[in-house]
């Protein structure tokens, strides 16, 4: 399927300059999004993934189903406040300012292979964060499956060891 | 599946003397998470339902993968400002204070069937908020699907009209 069609690009959000690729009209379409899920779960269907990782909240809208279809656990990584158990807190630095990301500390088990998912990758800050939170708590990290990737942006190369796969690019 | 065996229970989050009902451990069991969307998904498989709705942050990881498994399409209900496209505005009045939802206003076509699908039923305010901007779009609610029912706050006399189910009730 070429997912370009499915998804919309608006011009100037959230900032002037930006031409925002959205989901939304992938995911409201029941085709396409059956498919995109189907797509990614397959790519890494025969590496035995315990538990799917997936940053809030577009991360969730992608993972979860990424999670059911892979038979494996979904497991959420949020800003902070929102878990209520206890928290692995990982703060990293944004081209302006610095952001906050947090794991439950019992999320996952030392030995658990997880597959990171997400809507985007872009700059590869937070899968950057997101992966490092998971080898903390001993995690082995198998690779990285997102809807879109913007290529210009070269945030696979932080990942060479990852397997990384996009559906569409950009 | 005793989905209460699943669920953590946290005291005193996010407010002293709320007893918080966690998901998060059920979600990262994959077996319970894949049960759970099963019995959602299956209660209404009869009902020919087009699109699930859920509201952000947890009923993506909920609604997403039921929306999957009905083959149906995944709109997400947004806090302000995340949503990129043209949006319908929704507020109301909490115990103290206001809320304010927003929807994509070419999300749900006119029509549609649609079920609700979030992680949590309380008072019911979100449910009922999101039940009408559905209605709004001109969709027609088909029923609300949740984990967790707390039935002491009767959020379910909202909607004496609609099939509610939930998969635990405290």
């Amino acid at each position: 399927m070429d997912y370009k069609t499915k998804i919309r690009v608006i011009p100037d959000f959230p900032t002037p300059g930006i031409r925002f690729k959205d989901i939304t009209t992938l995911l409201q379409d029941g085709e396409a999004f059956q498919q995109s899920i189907d797509d990614l779960a397959a790519a890494f269907a025969n590496e035995n993934i315990d538990i799917v990782v997936g940053p809030e909240a577009r991360g969730f809208a992608v993972g979860a189903p990424v999670a059911y279809k892979l038979r494996a656990g979904f497991v959420p990584i949020r800003k902070p406040g929102k878990l209520p158990g206890d928290v692995l807190r990982y703060e990293y630095s944004l081209e302006y300012g610095k952001d906050v990301l947090e794991i439950h500390r019992d999320a996952i088990l030392p030995g658990q292979r997880v597959l990171i998912v997400d809507d985007l990758l872009a700059t590869g800050g937070t899968a950057h964060a997101t992966a490092k939170m998971i080898e903390q708590l001993g995690g082995e990290v198998v690779g990285l499956g997102v809807l879109i990737e913007l290529t210009y942006l070269k945030g696979r190369e932080i990942f060479p060891h990852y397997r990384i796969v996009s559906l569409a690019q950009y």
